[in-house]
Formats: structure tokens, sequence, C-alpha cells
């Protein structure tokens, strides 16, 4: 793709000035009508080192209104982002409706500084980011990709006045002169790699920059062009998918669960004692291994959840657990992909994330009261499989909880919540509308348990009538997952 | 005053345990009237290596609502928090509002850790501490500060339980046992840190913890209390400041400012491109050199701060810059601290903020508006001052710019806005209601100026009825104050 790019002539001087600024101002002119209509734009701005990465950001940025983009540089990861997925820190940054981001390099650039080129892990690499790339998309954010494109020569001489010159010196590294001996191996490289990224949803833009106006403005035009057919035509639409979707663990309907399993408090006690003191030793042992925990617990509403999660924070350190209450969400989350909120509250490896409730509430709440359509509700159980997929191809133990009563051990509990004084805030009217949906929740909860779980990341039918039953068997769970993963681990 | 610290007696074990579990009640309890009276609350769990902190943490909690409470462990800084001033990561995570932020060691970490025992080093960190401790107080929050003290003997024990056990010994670290070695001095050490941090508004709580069981009580005991007289009485009033404050400058009053002051487009043009080179190059040597700008722009309606912002972007690696505009505060920024903000927003080492209006709004709109209490505004000045003293240090520039134009010339480019339809969207109802407040809001900007501007983070004010004339101004003063670091810094 790189190699064989044919180079357009380079622009008159005057000429080009005088375009750049036209076009300088169109830009500004396109983020308002970006601002109005609502639209989120990731710019990535990525190319050769000494390709002028820099100056082309300020040349996008010179004119828009401050307070609606940010640019993120290339700095390779802090321990915060280190500690945890390889999307994590462009996530958190993407963009809110409206707003504009431009990442240099971003999400390219591990991919790209990857040594290891095994086929396998190159594949892997691409299909994240084909999938991160992907879900913006389908989420309405208009992508645009560019590559500073600069020939070896260039490169070489522009390195050398870099080096040259006291003051910048420090800019041209070593690792930047050994870029420019591997030029044409490293050109046949990142050319494969941008044609396995070259999607309808996020094509890439070549811009040579040898000669810099001609460069500016051809980028310029390029990235109005996209602003102005996403503003006109609507974000493009993504192409079907063809990867196949991960293998799906046949579950139980809800009405074939047996509820009747219970635990005499005896037998409750003594197997308390011991799950949490060995859960809070395998704690210790997964912190000094640096795995990662992700638990989701949803439920009916009564389920007993609260109680179980306290059980299970009782047994780990509260220096390395976060308990994720997801409530209706907040403008800047409502703002964003909803996926957003899940990703920053992720755990840092060795720790653990307890959502109580989750990104299921798409496919669940969201989906019975019709707050988000049904296309994307039927959109997210793709996405949902494949950040779950990315969680566990980072390493993480994922466990998904459904707590389950039936319709008589809910009423009893709401009634003896609405008797008792310092429960009475856990129950609401919407809990009693909630209960009149039972069965429209049943089966789009037996449809989310068919078509979400997965060997790595599975769902546990919890039988919960009896509370006692239920917090054993969800310590014990959790407990057999640590120990079979330190037994992989050796 | 550990030394010398007198250890209760250790409580009959059943005793504790049931007073424990009533406490753990208790604190639940008062968790929820602490919400409803939205007082914020800051635990600070310190003590020995091996004295239970984790364990203690986990009895706190063990009880508490769980979306309530946040728990912050002692990691050792990563990337973002150590290009950042010392207490940027306390300020992230305080508390909002009726919530409960528990750090483990927190800011007495770097303190304590601290090999350079120079007085005047150790007393700018003390001063530091107290100042942190007493904003936090000044605004509501109420600070609770723990100490688990452990005798010699028992920490040896336990390090040595610790690390014969395979699964635990790395927690036992060499690091722990030369605190051990060293117990005696370093119990003088942090008796004499204690003593000196232990203020009426943030007092210390030293819990013996030799027994689990009674420390766990004296500690829970002691945190009810505090809470219970919050709640009853209101936080801790501060104690009057003693500290002088720094040195201020003289400042011009508005009145007296010379507005003719005028530049032609000519030499314009030409100080323009050439305090734009400079700076691009100044900009990249501070970045080799870690220093960080911290830059605020405050003026009258439409006195060109965002023309001369622009100017001053232009010549900076965008890379290297945010922008932060400050409008009215988000639902979670009015839950906290109003200097929560502003801290959030700090440039790491190497970059710059500009903050498009700032942390003066507290003195200047909010009291106008009277949207904050005078005695709140009053405050403001002290905790502006040492806010700034803070990020100087740091090591940061710090400048602050007053644009400042005549009623004349606002209402002649508020006109010119209003019949220019791109621009139309820049002026509001707003802007013609704050132009009758003109005197009103004079006074405060005098009082401001003569309260507010020291010699490491002085007030500019520029004369900006001719716009060419403050764009100029402003980067020839940014410039030179780099300059004049740089040749500090030698």
């Amino acid at each position: 793709m790189l190699a064989q790019f044919k180079r357009p002539e380079k622009m008159d001087k005057k000429q080009a000035s005088s375009e750049i600024k036209r076009l300088k101002n169109e830009l500004a002119v396109l983020q308002q009508r970006a601002k109005v209509a609502k639209l989120p734009v990731v710019v990535l701005i990525d190319g050769w080192s000494a390709s002028g990465k820099g100056r082309m950001i300020s040349s996008i940025c010179s004119e828009l209104e401050m307070r609606g983009y940010r640019v993120h540089g290339s700095s390779a990861a802090d321990m915060g982002e280190t500690l945890r997925p390889q999307f994590w820190r462009y996530w958190r940054d993407i963009p809110a409706m409206g707003e504009i981001t431009i990442f240099e390099r971003g999400w390219y650039r591990p991919a790209l500084e990857q040594q290891d080129e095994t086929t396998q892990r190159e594949q892997l690499d691409i299909n994240a980011i084909r999938t991160f790339e992907r879900q913006l998309c389908d989420d309405g954010y208009l992508v645009v990709k560019f590559f500073l494109h600069i020939d070896e020569q260039t490169q070489r001489e522009r390195l050398q006045v870099l080096s040259d010159d006291p003051s910048t010196a420090w800019r041209a590294t070593y690792a930047d002169f050994l870029q420019n001996k591997q030029y044409n191996r490293l050109c046949r490289r990142r050319g494969k790699l941008m044609e396995a990224t070259d999607d309808a949803w996020g094509p890439w833009h070549i811009i040579p920059n040898e000669y810099r106006k001609t460069g500016t403005c051809l980028l310029l035009r390029t990235l109005c062009q996209r602003l102005r057919d996403a503003l006109e035509k609507g974000a493009p639409v993504p192409a079907p998918r063809t990867e196949s979707t991960e293998a799906l663990l046949s579950m139980p309907k809800l009405a074939d669960v047996d509820l009747d399993k219970a635990l005499d408090d005896e037998a409750y006690d003594e197997a308390l004692d011991r799950e949490r003191k060995k859960l809070k030793h395998l704690h210790g042992l997964l912190y000094r291994e640096r795995v990662p925990i992700v638990i989701c617990f949803e439920g009916w509403d009564a389920a007993g959840k609260s109680g179980v999660i306290r059980r299970l924070t009782w047994a780990m350190d509260p220096r390395g657990f976060l308990v994720s209450s997801v409530a209706a969400p907040s403008p800047d989350e409502l703002a964003r992909h909803y996926l957003w909120r899940f990703w920053r509250n992720l755990p840092e490896e060795g720790n653990v994330t307890i959502y109580d409730r989750s990104w299921y509430g798409r496919v669940m709440v969201e989906r019975a009261e019709g707050l988000t359509d049904l296309a994307r509700c039927e959109m997210a159980y793709d996405e949902i499989n494949e950040f779950e997929a990315e969680l566990v191809r980072w390493g993480a133990i994922v466990l998904k909880f459904w707590l389950h009563i039936d319709q008589d051990t809910q009423l009893e509990r709401f009634t003896l919540r609405q008797q008792t004084p310092e429960k009475r805030h856990k129950i609401t009217a919407e809990d009693w509308r909630n209960r009149d949906k039972w069965p429209q929740y049943e089966r789009l909860v037996d449809e989310m348990l068919a078509r979400t779980s997965t060997p790595k990341a599975p769902w546990v039918v919890v039988e919960a009538n009896d509370k006692k039953y239920a917090r054993i068997k969800v310590l014990k769970t959790v407990r057999k997952a640590i120990e079979q993963r330190l037994k992989e681990k050796g």
C-alpha cells in the first residue's frame, strides 16, 4: 500500500498557502456543524519519524474552537496504562458527541513497534484494531486516519537537520535513525498493516509530506471532505461482519432452573469461613501474578446481589478491588459510546473490578424500556462478546453471574423491605413496575444467556431463592476459576 | 508523640467482637446520615509495616454501602502522577459530598520515605500537608487520620510470620525489615512529623494494634465519634491562620491603566512572527527541562482572550499544551472542593495548561453574582495564594493575565459581534447584564489584583483596547518568563 503509493505533484506555494487558509476556516465551520449534529470525530495522525506530525496537528487545530477538541500525543504508556488492556487509554480518550479528538499515532504505535512478528500475534493485534474502529463507527463516530508519508531520503535529511541543531538534537533519536536505515523493510511492513486495517468504516488516507504545504493542503482537503460526507450522508455504514463469532456455551432456560437448592445455617457458616480463607489467600497470589479479574453481577431485583458482593469483598484486600455500581448514565457517559464507562473502570492487572449491574443493561433494561433502539441493542450482542474477548485476550478472568429467584420470593422480599424502616429506601415504585414485566424480562434474559456465554467468559446462573446457597455458590465459582487459572499458569 | 504513647489495656476478646459488630453497623448508619447531610469524609490509615492496615480498612468497609466509598492504596506514584505536583493524585481522589474516601498512607508516605532530612525541605513538606488538610476542612470536609501503632517486637514477629509462609513471603520486603531495624529512630521521626501535623482540623488518632480486636474496636469507636461530632456540631472550625502570607506585588488600579497603547500592522506582523519563532524554540527547551507552565487568562467580556490564546498556541507543539476552558461547573465539580477541577487539569512537567478563565471566578463572578457566600469568597484569597504557591514549589512557571479594555471598546465589540452572523453566538444576554455591573466588577478586579499578585505568580495587566498590542505583550511576557527560568536553571 505504501510502497506503490504514487506521489501527486508539488503544488504552487502561493496557491497552496491560500487554499490552506481557506480550508482551515472551512474546518472551523465544519467543527461547528459537527457540534450541532452531535457527531463525534476521531482523527488519527500516523506517519514516519520527522514526517511533520506535530506541525500537521497544529495546522488542523489552528482555527478550531479550543474547547471542542483535544490532542493526545503518542507518549509511551504510563504505569496505569501498562497495567490495563491495550485499548484502555484510547477508549478513555474517545471524544464526546460533537467533539474532535486527535490522536498522534495512537493504537497503531504498539502494533508497529512490536518486535514479535509472529503471524498469530500480529493477526490478533489487527483484529483488535479493526474491532475498536468498527465499534466506534457502529456507534456513529467518524474515524479519519492519515499516514504522513515521506521518502527515505527526505527522512534522512530532516533527521540530519534536527540533529545538527543543538536545540533540536534530542528530537532525533537513535530509534529514528534506525527507522531510516530499515526504511524499505518498514515500508513493506507498515503497508501490510495499513492494508489489513483499510476498512470501509476507517479507510487510510496517505498524505505525501515531502512538501509541507502540498501535504497540509491535501490533508485538510481530505479531512474537510470526510467531515462534509459524514454530516451530509451520515457516517459510513459498517460492512457486515464476516468474522466467526466465538463458540457459545449451551445455557439452561431460566424456567428450568431448580430453585429449591438450599443450605442450612451450619453448612453455610462452615463453607463461608472456608471459602473466605481460600479466596483471601488466592487473591494475594493473583495480585502477585498480575492476573486481573472482572466479575459482573446481574439478576432480578431483590435477588441478593449486594449481599453476595459484600461476602465476596470480605474475602479480598480492600486495596485490590473496586465495586462499580452501575446506575443511570451521567451526561458525560451518555455523550459517548456506551461501553466507555465500563472500559474506564477496568481493574489494573492483579486487581478486581466487580460490576454491580453492567454492560448487559443494554440488552435488558434498555431494550425492555425502549431506551435504545432495537437495531442498536441487537448490535450490542456482538459488541459485548468482542469486549469480553478483548478482556480475555488481555489475560483477565471474566465471570458473569445471573442471580435467579422466582416471583414469589421476590414478592416476599419486596414486602419485607417495605416493612423494615432501614431497608425501605431499597425499594421503589420502579421495582414494582419492573415486576409486571417479568415474562418480558425472562425472555430477554434467556436470550442474553444464550448469546453471550462463552468458554472464557461464561455466565453462571445462581439459584438464589436461598441466599445462603447463592452466596456460597458464587464464592466457590470465583475460587475455582482462580485456582484453574493459577494451575494453567503453572 | 509516638514514643510516649501509653497503650490502653487489651480488651476481652468476646466483648471486643460484639462491640466491633455493633460499631460496624453504627458506621453504616452514620454513612447514610453523612450522605443525607452531604458531608464529605476523608479517612487516612497510616501505620507501621505489618501493623494491619489492610485488615483495618476491611473492617471499616465491611458494612458500608458499596457505592458510597472508595479505597486508595498506597502504591508508588505512576508516571502521570510523578510528572505532576505532589498532591495532585490526592486532590484527584478526594470524595464528593456525602461520600467517603479511605487513603492508605496517602500524602504521608512521601514525607516519611523522603531520605533528604534537611530541615528546610521537611518544613516545606509539612506546610504543604497542613495546607492540604486545612483547605479540605475549610470547605466542610471531615478529615480523620489514624496511625496504627505496633511495638518493635510485634512488628518483627509479624514480618517473620509473613516471610516464613511462601505464599505471603513477598509481602515482607527488605524495606520492611529495614524499618524494623531502625524502629526507634523512625519512631522519633514519625512522632515528630505527627506532632507537626496534629492540627485542630486534622488531629491524629494513634491506634495500638498489637491486639487486633482491641485496635479495631478503638479505631471504629473513634471514627464513629468523629462522624457523629461532625454531623452534630459541623466540621471543626479551622484555627485562624498564623503563617505569614507571601509578599505581594504592588499593582496599578485599573482606572490608572493607559489604554492608548497600540501597534500598527507592520510592527505587529513583524513582532508576531519573531515572538512565535522564539516561543516555539523555547517550548521545546522547556519540554526537555521538564518545566511546567500554568497560564491563566481573565478579562472583560470581549477583551480578546480567545484571540490571544490562539496566537499563543500557534507557537506551541499541540501535543504539549492543553487549553482548559472554564465554564459553569458540572455536578461532579460542584460536589467537591472548588479547586478540584483546576487541580485535575494541571499539566505534566514540561507541558503547558492555559486556563481560559480560572479559579479567580470565585472572587469575581461568584462573588458579584452571590453564587458563593462572602466568607467563603474571602477565604478564597488565601486558598488561591496557597494553590499557586504549591505550583511554584513544584517548579511551575505561573502567569496570570488580566485583559483590560474600557467600556466604549466593549460596546463597540459587542455591537460588531451582534452584527456579524458567524460571531453572534459569542454574545449573550448575560454579557449585556454583566456590562451594567462594570463598576462593581472593577472594584473586585482591583481587589483581586492587589491581593493575589506575588513575585512567583504575578498578575500582568494587558492593555487590550488594541488587540495587536495585547497579543504581542502576552507573547513577550511568556517568552521572557521562560527565558528567565532557563537562565536560572543554567
